[in-house]
């Protein structure tokens, strides 16, 4: 029996994807050889980087003028690369503190420039998203966190802002509609709705490059891997190629507007029975909610064991929360499908009964 | 029927290691879970990092102060990583030439501070090794590339200094003892010997970090990921899974010693009919000959058509030349049958007749 898999990342993937993956470990493409002991430069592996580009193009309506990368390090490396692509020498940028990694974005990027933090929801275990800051002009970028995986939060309304707009979208990217234009960078760590850990997806505005005065080393310089399409060194064969499958499920599901109704719902289910439910709460603010990572605690905590005793017979894994907000998190990502979240819904209901 | 593979990374891993993979893609342990969907915290993959970690360390004999990596960014961000660990503010640090790699690398280097170069054998297309150089006694540290895959040179003998020694093993590690105790810092891209594209082996002296007095980026310091077990960010679950399968592989087989002497077989197989076919003639010098990558140019181009013919009927596939080289690379990694270097000995003979 396939388990309930509420993993907050590395996370649940299409079923369909995992068995195709499989099989071209064994022979990929009926070539007789594996997927991973073939040269990147290969004709069969340079066509799944274009499939897997122009999917994210497809999926995601990027405009012209973006280019799509598929690059190592997850969204830890792109932290630094944000700051050396686009803070200028003795520049300054903005950045919305909605959590550890908004916070771990800004420590990257403070050690090559003045970092202005414009709001913080540190206060309150960040479980709302701030609203209503200022962010000041003479920025070369503002650096946001869409989603928040610990504490289930997330942006619903991006702020309009004269300078570069830049997103960490790990967790929530290809779950809804976006609207790419109003960026300049996007960056994603897979291992939530793209794929398994090992890559990452940047969408960058090519006409934003090259303007910090800095030197720029060759693996961090967004540039290089433009000009060599994802392909300056070895890419990560694996992991870009069940992402470009994940996408084409995803596609062949009706895209991100399909998905985008879907995962509606499901949160809907969930949230409705942590509402009812006298024997539990939400951990964020409502209007902030996140529709990826539902938080929740128990009212009284003297139900845990009775609580976990119940999940775990029903099959249910990776629900437990991060230790510095506790209680539960149910991730809830793309290929989680519905009739697991019924499952955990009624979990909930027998521990009330 | 599969495919003589001789490609030069991503390359031939051996068959137990692939159905080993694959079936792990579907359900990993018996934990009716993929491999790439559960959480890296998880104690499976807390385990399969440990025994990949172990295996390395057992494998090289390394000994107690060293500490074994698993990261991303391939050897091409090692390049970078190197300088930044290793070379002080205003400091001094020396490279060996050997090839296109090897340029890159010093190139990296070259961002955060004097680079002297100590010797290069660009003049005659790298097909040989540098010898009796002088390195500085004021450097940081010095740096060379055991094994240049694009010409099929590989260092017999490191040099002896009183400064840190560096290496960059991506495509001869695993293939032979070496000494770790000589080497301060060794690093390697997985995707020859170790496994698939997506991790980089990092194996570095404790005690030669924390010296250079720079502010080092979180993703690029060495020590962070030492504190957190490979763990400060997710890791590339998949390629780091495959790389402890193929090492668990390399040990049933006997270990390094043993493949030691299966590779010189294979490579003495080759080499004499190079040396006795009038048809072909190798590229490298013969003293520096690689053990791993075998380089060998027709002796009249015009039996190129005949010679593509001859191999591609029997199933050899990747044994183009680099373009800078020409020719044919034959690369013969651990995972490589000597049966399938008959079929390559028996493809030359056949042009002969």
């Amino acid at each position: 029996m396939k388990k309930h898999n509420f993993s907050a990342g590395p996370c649940i993937l299409p079923q369909d994807v995992l068995k195709k993956a499989s099989e071209a470990v064994l022979n990929f493409n009926g070539l007789d050889l594996s997927l991973i002991e073939i040269s990147h430069r290969s004709k069969e592996f340079v066509e799944v980087m274009e499939n897997a580009r122009n999917l994210v193009k497809e999926l995601l309506n990027v405009p012209n003028g973006y280019s799509v990368l598929f690059l190592q390090g997850g969204a830890s490396l792109e932290f630094l690369m944000t700051a050396y692509n686009l803070l200028k020498v003795d520049g300054k940028a903005a950045y919305l503190d909605t959590g550890a990694w908004a916070a771990k974005a800004l420590k990257e990027a403070k050690l090559l420039g003045e970092i202005d933090v414009v709001a913080s929801s540190k206060d309150k275990t960040y479980n709302y998203i701030p609203k209503n800051y200022a962010i000041p002009a003479d920025v070369d970028y503002f650096h946001c966190t869409s989603n928040n995986t610990i504490y289930g939060t997330q942006i619903k309304e991006f702020p309009k802002t004269d300078s570069l707009l830049v997103c960490d979208m790990s967790s929530d990217i290809f779950s809804k509609q976006i609207d790419v234009s109003k960026f300049d960078l996007i960056y994603a760590g897979a291992q939530k709705n793209m794929g398994p850990a090992g890559t990452t997806l940047v969408i960058v505005k090519d006409s934003i490059l090259g303007k910090t005065g800095r030197k720029i080393p060759s693996m961090l310089d967004y540039q290089v891997h433009i000009n060599k399409d994802s392909m300056f060194n070895t890419p990560p064969v694996f992991p870009v190629y069940v992402s470009m499958l994940t996408l084409q499920w995803l596609k062949d599901l009706g895209g991100v507007a399909a998905i985008e109704k879907i995962n509606e719902e499901k949160a809907a289910l969930l949230y409705a029975e942590i509402d009812r439910n006298p024997l539990f709460k939400g951990f964020a603010e409502v209007e902030d909610r996140s529709l990826m990572n539902v938080t929740f605690n128990l009212t009284n905590e003297e139900d845990k064991e009775a609580f976990d005793k119940i999940w775990n017979a029903a099959g249910i894994s990776g629900i437990k929360g991060h230790r510095s907000v506790g209680g539960y998190r149910a991730s809830i990502y793309n290929a989680m499908p519905i009739e697991s979240i019924q499952v955990l819904v009624n979990a909930m209901q027998q521990l009330e009964k």
